[in-house]
């Protein structure tokens, strides 16, 4: 389980537990019933002399409603809204709960797109990203505001930032992409889409295209026509906001 | 054991699984000692009336010194030795699976010091940093390169970056860190030190301490005198860098 989407023959266990393979075969259709009953993912086998065992994890439409109910409150708590329309969430976006739990919905509503990777922009969406591919299977690609030293050779962008009223520049090392790959973009926040259209720009430049958006908070019903399922967990009124008010509607996966 | 550190009382599971208390307790006892026969983690049963049970992650020392082998193969495998003395490590460090490992171990190593909360600065330890956190069971703050509007009201200081040879700026949301707390510094690299005294000393404007700093690379065998225990998992030769090769010993947990 702490290894999604990987197959591992049933002869790793047998020499892991010291038993024979029919032994495993029997407790793998065990905890199979057990974490499928839960909804906790599913457990796929293969059989043959090659046969293995992976575990793709996932999480019931109920938990998943709970945790969203959760997150809208965490958000909605406390003294958060700050001046000019701003929300503070970076202590909610690098908790562990909170990532995790965002992860997980993300991977299930993107686990049959067949994706290369996860990408993001720094910084706030990172942790949830880094979830969200651990949970696919998937590697993970940072891309920075700036280009550094250790980036080695780097494909840079300009785009327009909604957020902060400006032109803004995106760079990612030509290590991190293979060129016709697919890939998930998570970000942590959507305001004009500016961002999101950058990934996708800058993606093209590795003959790479996004299939998907996973967003935390949406501001109020922000759309993309570059991505084909874009999906916010939440949306937030920026109306509200203004007025230094957090109201949020969770958006049911 | 997807909540470290928290504790659940039995009727939590009695609830769950509806059945009582007592088969809940007979289950618990199996459970600890399949987990503490792997070396997973601790369970941790209270008795009494709130009597209630934690899971502590752990790694096993077998595990985590298998883990270091892996990640040092990792990093001297391929062309990732840059210009002027540099390595590629941010497909490494953002892979959930290395970032998951280093997390274990960081977590192991710094169970018993009784922090308070995570930290470290953007980027490339971000991922590492997120797992520690999970592991303990603590908040994880990052500290940023510049403030942006969505920090709120922030505190920056200025340091000497060995690494870029010039100085740097960091700076945090004053949200994130209560006065009195006690820190775990977790970053992907260090070379002159020069960022982990300037986290340092932004806790200090906190009156907040770092008890420890977890490190994936240390150039060399960097020592720093500001936290008691300092603990890199692994050291890069720089002389073998500047000629471009990537020598690298592990440091056993």
């Amino acid at each position: 389980m702490a290894n999604p989407n990987k197959d591992f023959p049933l002869s790793y266990f047998a020499g892991k537990f010291d038993c024979a393979k029919s032994s495993i075969s029997e407790d793998i259709k065990i905890i199979k019933e057990a974490i499928e009953l839960q909804e906790a993912g599913i457990v796929v086998t293969s059989i043959g002399a090659k046969g293995g065992v992976k575990f793709v994890p996932s999480i019931s439409d109920k938990e998943a409603n709970e945790f969203l109910e959760y997150a809208k409150n965490r958000f909605a708590e406390g003294d958060r809204v700050l001046g000019s329309g701003f929300l503070f969430t970076s202590d909610i976006l690098f908790d562990p709960k909170f990532a995790e739990g965002a992860g997980k919905i993300f991977a299930k509503r993107f686990a049959k797109l067949d994706a290369d990777l996860v990408i993001t922009i720094e910084t706030k969406g990172i942790a949830v990203a880094e979830y969200t591919a651990q949970y696919l299977g998937l590697p993970l690609a940072v891309i920075r505001r700036e280009a550094k030293i250790s980036d080695g050779s780097t494909v840079s962008i300009n785009y327009f930032s909604g957020s902060s009223d400006r032109i803004q520049k995106m760079s990612i090392s030509k290590r991190l992409v293979k060129p016709g790959s697919k890939a998930i973009i998570i970000d942590d926040f959507v305001r004009g889409g500016g961002s999101i259209s950058g990934m996708c720009n800058i993606l093209a430049e590795f003959q790479s295209e996004a299939l998907a958006a996973g967003i935390v908070l949406s501001v109020d019903d922000a759309r993309h026509n570059m991505v084909s399922d874009f999906y916010p967990l939440m949306f937030l009124d920026s109306t509200e906001l203004k007025n230094g008010h957090c109201v949020i509607k969770t958006n049911i996966l």
